[in-house]
């Protein structure tokens, strides 16, 4: 039992800071949990100056991440500053010079995790990153662990605090996308070039790094399907809504006959749905596995406190290791290789949003398109648009192949009668 | 790295034959994240002749528990007879044999679990127990790990799939309390004699548990409050949906200036919280802890599958201490001795529904005296009892000490006026 561990932080931003704060605040709860002392060494950071929410001793700040990554008295290095360069190198770095780390950084796991994953696990070290996914929740490690009998067939996780909080608001208070985003924006919910969070890339890394923990095969970030909020209007919606859904943007993966489907695209879910409930920022991952059933587990998905959490979590984790000589005790867990399958297999429901001219004979010409593509149809909504000759129609399927709905709207599209479709929303049972 | 651990299961019951079950589908998976082979050598039950669900090994079957405990070959034992006699005799050998043990006995923990703990930690050996709480949800491993930069402040548990049963069917279908339970006992969702679930004594047990580890100092199960749902009726579950709420059996530990609240009781959730929707035999444990904020932890809390499923994370995490000779790298965390309140120190809001003569003035002399006891009402419903003469109401207190509330009502039913109090619930917001 080490009577002192020592903890480098590179990246002293805002969830550098929240760990460094925990680390004061919960001291004498983590010291008798770990039976150690956990003591955040050194600091570093580009900017030395930024203004900081936490008093700090000044003299363990650093621009310099060589010397947490050099120093022979520190054992484990946080690496908080997210992005792939030079996050990777200072990682492989520190791996190689003997320290174990944690790491809170989706992109870079996503892109190499695999590499340093392998370099600190034939070095017996360990390398953490339950921040990557749904921020405080604990969800990597309980995969890891806790359900390491199951055979998990199937994740859908709302892990994108951003578009759900966009999401939310547009369908509580009748706003669209734009007026809601501006707003996230200025309440710091969302960044200035939101495009990471809007258009699914951090929901893409995230499901990709469940998906290779779930199904022990590795996830090709770059073959994840991806769709981003920018289309959900707030029809849609309020459509959703009178069908018994409400919109979420979804990250998706499953195993199907032992090849996987991962994807991140908006999809309506039913109303009852554990996920339906889950609002603004929080985030939440929805697991079915064999044995264990259905397990939600929810919390918040950002911020210096709820990352913070698990960043400490992580380092209490690695430090047990270290006083029982059990580092990299849990490794790499991508022991197959199976096959990404390609949009053109998922099969779910979907809906449909068109603009119809407003006379007899418009839904039967659709539903005629519908059916020669074999696509059912379960529930169809006619609306009026408020537009003299003109009239919107709703359509929901039976579960049909994408490829069937693709063809079905490239034929409907080109009906006469049909100005144009307006949206199409893939519905998750 | 063992290239064999040997696993004996005693108590081949439903979550036994679980467990089997699980080793033989998953063993694949299960072998790959291990590193070694887990094998079931053997399994002990008092009666070999009952139909088990599931194809296995007679040869395998034992009735004597003692070729468990006394097998030098066998690394891990799960117990899971349940109840404290003969469980803990069989447990406290097992772990002086050298054994590791997992088990689902939440009975055997909240009464003995510390003295096992120490046992097995002073003999560096691993006494797991995942299972006595949630069934298959992950929640003490993720407390004592993800969680454990924390201080939890609060946890509230629907952690008795029976009773969660009991009250949805309820509300669902409007029936009462007894019509439901006989149904229940019919579909082997409550036992023929239900006072373990009903009155509470399970989540009692669950939730002396959970605080325990959340506020790392031990709870005496029996100084637990504890008030189980035979009183719910229909008309409190409709008064309940009027008014915005959900009742449900709410396991409860708060840490309030550094003592302890534990308590088993019926309570209002407003409709909106999260556990509101969990229903049917769903658990889920919400935690409130600084710095991660609210986390919620919802599944399966109990049957062959989902008790299975914990079983073998636990048996799963034991192999690979074994294999890193890291055993007893967490043990007993209650390092503390914290005051249990008794519940005159309880704040909350109250619901009270009473029966009063149907004359002007009723309401302001229960007003008095409500007020001369200094509890202020934030609701009131007057309702028509059917009964000419005779009248019902609803009143919604604001927060209040619970002595406050307790006099108010014995002073109130000396009213001439009121004919009885007829029910008294918590609501927690």
């Amino acid at each position: 039992m080490k009577p002192v561990i020592n903890v480098g932080i590179i990246g002293f931003g805002v969830v550098g800071c929240g760990v460094y704060d925990i680390f004061q605040r919960n001291a004498r709860a983590i010291e008798l949990r770990v039976g150690s002392k956990l003591v955040v060494k050194r600091v570093a950071d580009t900017d030395p100056d930024r203004p900081r929410p936490i008093e700090f001793d000044r003299s363990i700040l650093t621009t310099n991440p060589e010397e947490i990554i050099n120093d022979p008295e520190i054992d484990i290095v946080a690496e908080l500053i997210g992005g792939v360069d030079p996050a990777q190198d200072y990682i492989m770095a520190a791996i190689r010079n003997g320290k174990h780390v944690v790491t809170a950084n989706k992109e870079l796991l996503a892109k190499s995790g695999h590499s340093l994953l392998v370099e600190a696990g034939e070095r017996k070290q360990d390398f953490y990153f339950e921040t990557s996914v749904g921020g405080g929740i604990p969800i990597i490690n309980p995969m890891k662990t806790s359900l390491a009998g199951n055979h998990i067939r199937e994740i859908k996780g709302i892990v994108n605090g951003t578009t759900n909080y966009i999401l939310t608001r547009m369908a509580e208070e009748e706003k669209d996308f734009e007026e809601v985003l501006t707003e996230a924006q200025a309440l710091g919910y969302a960044e200035r070039d939101p495009t990471n969070d809007v258009d699914g890339h951090d929901a893409a890394y995230k499901i990709a790094i469940l998906a290779s923990i779930g199904f022990m095969s590795r996830v090709d970030v770059s073959e994840v399907y991806r769709e981003g909020i920018r289309n959900i209007t707030q029809k849609d919606i309020a459509y959703a809504k009178e069908l018994g859904y409400k919109i979420k943007l979804l990250a998706i993966a499953k195993e199907i006959d032992g090849q996987m489907q991962v994807r991140v695209h908006p999809a309506m879910i039913p109303v009852n749905h554990p996920l339906a409930s889950v609002s603004h920022v929080y985030n939440a991952i929805y697991i079915n596995a064999d044995p264990v059933g259905n397990l939600m587990f929810y919390g918040r998905g950002a911020g210096a406190e709820a990352a913070g959490s698990a960043v400490v979590g992580d380092i209490i984790d690695v430090a047990r290791n270290i006083n029982t000589g059990s580092t990299g005790r849990i490794s790499c867990t991508c022991f197959e290789e199976k096959v990404l399958q390609s949009m053109d297999e998922v099969q779910c429901k979907h809906y449909i949003r068109m603009k119809t001219t407003d006379k007899p004979g418009v839904l039967s010409a659709i539903s005629t398109v519908f059916g020669a593509n074999n696509v059912s149809i379960t529930a169809v909504l006619a609306k009026s648009t408020g537009e003299p000759g003109s009239a919107e129609s709703i359509w929901v399927t039976h579960t049909a192949p994408e490829p069937s709905v693709r063809l079905s709207l490239e034929a409907i599209s080109a009906l006469p009668v049909v100005t144009e479709v307006s949206n199409w929303i893939r519905v998750e049972e």
